[in-house]
């Protein structure tokens, strides 16, 4: 099966490929009456766009957003959200090597494996630019939860990570990496530049940090708030790893390194300490919710690779053609969606169960 | 809401608190025809047991399986099969304290704060008996996946870590530790003994493959194969992070070091490296699926914790009673049993989608 | 696949086999903080009961109800609650005849067309005594909606319809048959008991109200109100048809005739008709939610008829054994418990959305 | 919540209002490789397209559809399917009446009470238009399903049954009124002239019959096949009943009058009747699968009723506009759309769990 919805209440459906004529999402189970229009969407995938400097792909889409349906008169109507994004620059290309070879990485082979077929135009489906359309629907998902502040960030490229005393909020949208260190910036110029222009690529770490989150919103026990948030960042294009809080480093900690004390507080309790990352039993216990995703380097290099022809021959490629050098730079505003969309869905569910505020 | 259901089609729902007279599992979705008993099950119960040795809980339960249902002569009939175990050994003692204060590191604060109400008998619901279920429906789904071999080990303890140049699988069932890696083991008995009678816990990493996983499994978009097994291995109690292949070391990585060459071979083709973990675009590409799981130390310990109470009352607590010193020990069972779980659930949705190996 | 679960976000899951050794329900989602013992469910279960009367089956089965999780200290806890139920009166016999051949009317055929096998004895799965695990869910149903009140009844059997004229509620529970009618329950006495002597079998309609609903539970477009009564009053044994309202009668109508008015009203508008059965759109109107339902008649008779062996062979089969001679009866605790089932599931899924009673 | 999805793993989501720019589908699941085109889909829409009649409403719809993705090379992908249909003749009129007051019969008052707020233009998301999304996701699912021919007709107009010792299939394309039986078509012609003049309208009985389904489809318990067909249909606007076989007829039955013999038969049982309507226990008998549906008359009507205004003011409203006199003939269509849609997710639930033919 090709599940292509996300969401157990507030719930999103992505289609479209690559180079199809346009890309989509179906936001369903938004809560009426929520002031939206496509003033609101468009600035999100702005951060995403492509083209917008040399260290993305110099694909050029314009990625304008418009709202087919629910929204009447400025409002959520509380049926669903049809978002819709034409392509643009789908270039036409001889994708001839392609459709007959498997690039190393891409999920090319598996998708014939799966399907016997697939729509190899930059990549069809498997292309990371089905995530504009996540992007789209968790625009949507910020306006369900004022409550919360998402933001993200890049905190290393290829193994070069960023000087958290230098730790500058505002600094992100200054550079073209979504770097909160001023100094890394510049290294990571740099870095990707060399990588662009030998062809090759680096990989990322984006780390993200949700404050404003409610003790109280997760499902235990299989739709617990870190295993969604786990499951819908691995499910973004090139993800190798998801950790919350400290993740794999709290497996080198003992139980007194790694505790969270509490402390009366007027409005909840204090915890002098964050490394479960805001989360317990798959709860939120009000703490700020962090988590880091790892992305492995773009697999489109130039180097030739040796891979193999869809009849099984021996033969090389190297991948021509525009793309991202680090994958996981356009990866910020991706993740930053992706947990916007598990708070939406958490925040109604808690309230389908306990209630909402007003237990 | 409380999720308590796993799977898409091939689907489990667990139920039962640490302290309750059983807790157990339903798994729906089985196909018919495949030989069940409860000593396929038992198994795998009897290695994730406690107080077996001295490293784990002292809590004794002889986690003795009934199937109450969907199984006839010997093989299952299609319908729901009902896995019960009966909870033994619950250990009537005063939990006056723990109901009144909230343990650091612990989901108390957060079940409260969610449901204004907890079962506070040895954690209720968010106590790790819980994976006794998971381990007992993973026996099952690893009944529906006869062409895979699911193998887990603990990887590092604390810090230290296995040397993969000594890793024998044979070793793994030679100690407590689940540990591949003969010297380690002994390191870590000492380690573990210490933190133990200290009254201290210990992190761990645990390690998977799955070897015999078909290219073509998975479900891409939002049920990918990495996806559902981040989401299946976070949802684990202690969990904090969940790497696929190479994870974490993938984002240092250039393209060229990350890439997983194929050639030619008799059997599908031959990769001459495994960065991927054997995952490409969400789908399978026949390699051994290979995954890292992040265990928190225990947040029970002897040492006094500053916490509050109910009432936001500030006090200190210390965690008397039985636990594991190092939980992600017996996490071993419990990361194998998710993936079967992911994996049986994988091939079904396979085989509804593309017809399964006959396309 | 077998989909035993039923609800969106307040489900449950039922389990068991008409001659295994219990059958059982896990309700998932239900809210924590509402009173719930087993003597809130058990009298449901009595009612259903089989052999109270000589008009139902002679099986004798205490049906005493245990919750094993979920409820603490007399409340539930937001956790999963498993009911279960164990079989008693599994009668030693001879299963040899079902065996072989298959009963025409039941789904012994279908079974095995679907899974190659089965479990014949009492019809396994497919035997009405999983409805018990229905009414065992349905009395958490109800403990959830506290402001409806859900009352069924028999309105006709064999094509004998009561006269709503003589309607009185507190007559249901004055005879076998659920009857509001004195005079009908006379009828049916002999109706029913010349049937059962002659080892036939009798249709039934059951007629449904439910009470307090309020405007605006409904889930457009694939879970309305509506949608969702009939699918879950159609999965149960023997159903044939569901009416809304005036259902098929409403289709012999003109617009004028059918007509629903609406009055200003000091709580909600005044209607002055109800042909629509209290829902719009998929949405309730706050009117009593009407609702009727057709259950064949028993296909298990002793009249001989043809049928064909497993093996395709012609042969001919009576049915003996324990039975109901007119099934439809017992149905009216199911119908109200999985009318309850899906009531509960709309509030939670309209507070999920709109925010219950506080928007 | 509004679940706008329908289906287990053969899924789509509609999304669209009746006056926004435009409505569509979204696909997901189906299986790879089937040759599908636009002009696979059009032919479905042509037939329940309005203006093309006296008989249906004069709002003219080209009801073009456009496939957006998961089509590529004359094959679907296996990825989702985006249908995309323009709405051309949103008559810009005065919707000030219907703003303020609720039509009585209509979901307006429902709308507003659940989401306190409502596209009113002529019905927004509650409007028939949404079920040409669904007749564009059905002819997709007849494309998954070649082993089953499905066929609908309009049996009884305000009362007035065809008679089918007339019944000619081939008939039904012959008239505006899908109807089999050429001397009713004649009556139902001035029945509806008459009602559309005097501005009343027509309730309607839609019959249904699939031939060719597997003896095996069907998900017991709560996913059988007549429960998920029930759902499917009682989803359709104007709805208010569902019948399976003999369906209301058969509880007026014994069982013996209501058997279903089976007989050996070369190709599978040969059964010597059909009142069940090829379903027992939820599970295709390998019959042809019947059912019936009830359409209420359009709830649309020149003469004025009382009702509310959105302060709860009484006034009188008369549905001026567009509309159907009938809205149960272009019912055949969506019908049609409903059962195939239903089928093909059964064909794939049944090929998760059973492996499909080549068990």
């Amino acid at each position: 099966m090709s599940f292509n919805t996300f969401g157990r209440v507030f719930r999103f459906t992505t289609w479209g490929e690559s180079h199809g004529p346009a890309i989509g999402a179906v936001v369903d189970g938004c809560p009426p009456g929520i002031a939206l229009s496509e003033g609101d969407v468009q600035p999100f995938l702005d951060r995403r766009r492509p083209g917008t400097s040399r260290f993305t792909t110099q694909r050029q889409e314009p990625d304008q957003v418009r709202i087919l349906s629910g929204v009447f008169e400025g409002r959520t109507t509380g049926t669903p959200i049809a978002l819709h994004i034409d392509n643009v620059d789908q270039r036409s290309k001889d994708y001839s090597e392609v459709a007959l070879a498997y690039r190393p990485g891409h999920a090319d082979y598996a998708y014939d494996a799966k399907y016997g077929f697939r729509d190899y135009r930059g990549g069809g489906r498997s292309s990371a630019r089905e995530t504009a359309s996540r992007v789209a629907a968790g625009a949507v998902a910020r306006a369900v939860i004022p409550e919360v502040t998402i933001l993200a960030w890049v905190e290393a490229i290829g193994g070069d990570s960023i000087d958290y005393a230098a730790f500058d909020p505002a600094e992100i949208a200054n550079n073209p990496f979504f770097c909160p260190d001023a100094e890394a910036a510049v290294r990571w110029e740099t870095m990707v530049d060399d990588a662009r222009k030998a062809g090759s690529s680096l990989g990322a770490v984006v780390a993200c940090e949700a404050i404003g989150v409610p003790a109280g919103w997760g499902a235990p026990l299989y739709a617990k708030l870190d295993a969604e948030l786990a499951a819908a960042c691995m499910s973004i294009n090139a993800v190798k790893g998801v950790e919350i809080g400290d993740g794999f480093a709290a497996a080198a900690l003992t139980g007194e390194q790694n505790a969270d004390p509490m402390h009366p507080g007027n409005d909840g309790p204090i915890f002098t300490a964050n490394h479960a990352g805001g989360i317990a039993g798959g709860i939120a216990t009000g703490q700020p919710v962090t988590l880091r995703v790892a992305f492995k380097p773009t697999s489109s290099i130039l180097t030739p690779m040796p891979t193999i022809t869809r009849d099984g021959a021996a033969t090389e490629l190297r991948t021509k053609g525009r793309h991202d050098p680090c994958v996981g730079i356009r990866g910020v505003p991706v993740v930053e969606a992706m947990v916007a969309l598990v708070l939406a869905d958490q925040k109604l569910l808690h309230r389908a169960q306990c209630g909402g505020g007003d237990r």
